[in-house]
């Protein structure tokens, strides 16, 4: 009788996923990748849990007991926007000045055997994962550390967009589409000018986004205000006369981060209340009334904030795939043993739309700021290139609806089930 | 031989549609009803004519050949927001005032051989349709004058609600469920306090709408501020710093006529910056920062502007189809004979949602505003009670989305044609 031959079969160990920075419309679509995918690797993760409110769960050891919410909850993250789990705008601190959270997120990891992290955010939380990856080396102990790209702002590199964005993107096409005929139609007798403030405060991503709404010349967003070219006020007025000249009307995307040349943000003017407070925040309303000042056309302005981020209702049907896509490929990665990488997106044509998910290392992403190029930009800093509009346009393709109860959407919620502490310590966040 | 019978058969006459005041999502829908309804009956109806820029178009005697849309063109109003026409804040003035101007209208009709005047708007409007035929009753000019409901403010008199409502309130019921999610995921760390400021300066209608997000108690929005409920500001950061205490955070919902009990708009709280100037005109930030001098919250805030009742994207079904359905009565009444009415919505019942059109004399619907009654309003004055949800949430039922192309809704272009003027004098308007 022959010895059985023993298989050597690796010990299915636990995973844990974390949301980070300011949510977006379709981070839970990657949230639903990550489980998805885990839920058909049992052999290799054998729990999967979520830090409650992002690393600030993982440090204070709040986790989420993922595995006891329905399959229907999991699949409706796909189109829940927001944060399910909870985020965090928590940044780590480096490895040498705060060691001892870096030790904590291991302590934690060991008395819950976690051997995959995969952290979605942007660029300071692929910083925080690479910086995790790092600790974990030198202490020896074995985890694949896997960032998963996540930001609204679509200012990560080495990918060719970041999921959220193009969602973001839609609903400022959209929006400035819908409120420019608003204007157009009635500007003979009432508002010529209409400003949409955009988020965005170094990247003018976003802002560019609204160009999408005007498809041939003359058409509205008639001037763009980016981030990246610095506001000349002389210039910028005589360019809306001329528009309300021309047109009869103009309608103006900005940034939140429009700045002069020296730097200083529009929204920080330096205008004051009579009470001597700082004027209150808001880089549309500043516009407008420099232009009422200036012209004195009636105006409006709109201040879209966390609407165009959450605004899982018009979200991108190929930024929900994608988003959906490098979750799974976060899973995927770690299984196949890399550690310190993200699945970036890797874009294969234009029209039509292809692409694919690549692995990129952390280090390459982790604070690096994406800015639109200047040649994406027309050349009086105003509006956007036919070179842009080829990189933006695919990024707002297809609808993805959420279902609907009684005329709202019917977004997932979770159970949230706390797992059971195994530290005696707690932990006091700085 | 017989002499032949010769029946008695009206002549047929043109017809004059025009838009007025604020645009909405559905206004064009009304439109498309109003066209496909005449197109049906040219035995009555010749030639359909609309205002260029609403009654403005009239006036100049700039009209637009409606028949030289084309069918697809027409059709697609039925998802195309705005003033497809053209609309205008342009309010005649009384007979006595100004008779000039009713009797120009009447010679444009006259040269036109208008016999149906179709005028699609607000309070305001139905004043002036009513006074339209007035005066054309005592010139014994022979037509039939219907008014077709129109705001985004349902503060219309002896309708069910008005066309235009139901889609700004599912917008604004789907965009503070979703920024409130938003908040929610990231109170524990980030901004504690949300405000979204709505439209509505004297009827809280649209306010109220944001309430519908919330389904249980405790659910956001935690506060509601109505124009009808005069506001105190103690009790109102009493009831912020209760919010964050037991939620973790608070989203507000503003009414841009939210007011103090001696009438004084929040929005115009006195404030001036460095130069002097009025504090540029928004509530929400106003109140947002009312609530950081008091506690210190980190807040946000959104001003959906004309964001709102320009999104046809998430148009309410119902309100697309009671905007079509007033604009197609509004032609069966003219053809029944009947004069100086406007097709008004009844509701028969609730759960489910049934309606009928019925007429009602313009004179009862003129100049009269419907404010939200005092019982749809809760005990504290800060949400809506369930009888106020029985009365909203049928209004936001139903999707009904435009098509798209590239990403972005394809709405429809008119043409325009210009109807070739038939009056020596020009006119100046006032």
């Amino acid at each position: 009788m022959e010895p059985r031959k023993i298989m050597s079969k690796p010990k299915a160990r636990n995973a844990v996923y974390a949301q980070s920075g300011g949510v977006t419309a379709v981070i839970n679509a990657s949230a639903c990748g990550v489980i998805e995918a885990a839920l058909k690797a049992r052999a290799h993760i054998a729990r999967l849990y979520a830090g409650r409110d992002g690393i600030v769960g993982i440090l204070t050891e709040d986790l989420i007991d993922v595995g006891a919410e329905s399959r229907a909850t999991i699949r409706a993250l796909r189109y829940t926007p927001a944060g399910a789990f909870g985020s965090a705008r928590f940044k780590l601190k480096g490895l040498e000045e705060n060691r001892a959270e870096y030790q904590r997120l291991i302590d934690v990891f060991r008395a819950h055997d976690i051997g995959y992290f995969f952290y979605n955010g942007g660029n300071d939380s692929m910083d925080t994962a690479h910086k995790v990856a790092q600790i974990a080396a030198q202490l020896d102990y074995p985890i694949a550390c896997i960032g998963i790209p996540k930001t609204v702002d679509n200012d990560l590199p080495h990918t060719d967009c970041c999921p959220g964005f193009g969602s973001v993107a839609k609903y400022i096409a959209v929006s400035t589409l819908e409120g420019a005929m608003d204007v157009a139609s009635m500007a003979r007798t009432s508002t010529k000018v209409f400003v949409l403030e955009v988020m965005g405060r170094h990247a003018g991503w976003i802002a560019a986004a609204g160009g999408l709404a005007g498809r041939k010349a003359g058409d509205p967003p008639h001037i763009i205000l980016f981030p990246e070219i610095p506001f000349e006020r002389e210039a910028f007025l005589a360019r809306v006369k001329q528009c309300v000249t021309d047109h009869g009307y103009c309608v103006i995307v900005v940034s939140e981060g429009a700045h002069y040349a020296d730097g200083k943000f529009l929204a920080e003017a330096g205008t004051t209340d009579a009470f001597g407070h700082t004027q209150l925040g808001g880089v549309g309303p500043v516009v407008a009334n420099m232009v009422r000042e200036a012209h004195g056309y009636k105006f409006h302005w709109a201040v879209a904030d966390y609407l165009q981020r959450a605004a899982r209702h018009i979200g991108s049907r190929v930024d929900v795939e994608q988003a959906y896509a490098v979750g799974k490929a976060a899973v995927a990665y770690a299984l196949e043993g890399r550690d310190d990488v993200m699945p970036a997106i890797k874009r294969l044509s234009s029209r039509p739309y292809r692409w694919k998910i690549v692995p990129v290392p952390l280090a390459a992403v982790a604070n690096v700021e994406k800015t639109v190029p200047r040649h994406f930009i027309t050349a009086d800093g105003y509006g956007i290139t036919a070179a842009c509009r080829r990189y933006l346009e695919p990024l707002i393709g297809g609808e993805d609806y959420p279902p609907y109860k009684a005329g709202l959407p019917a977004y997932a919620r979770l159970r949230g089930k706390a797992v059971r502490r195994r530290l005696k310590t707690p932990y006091q966040l700085k």
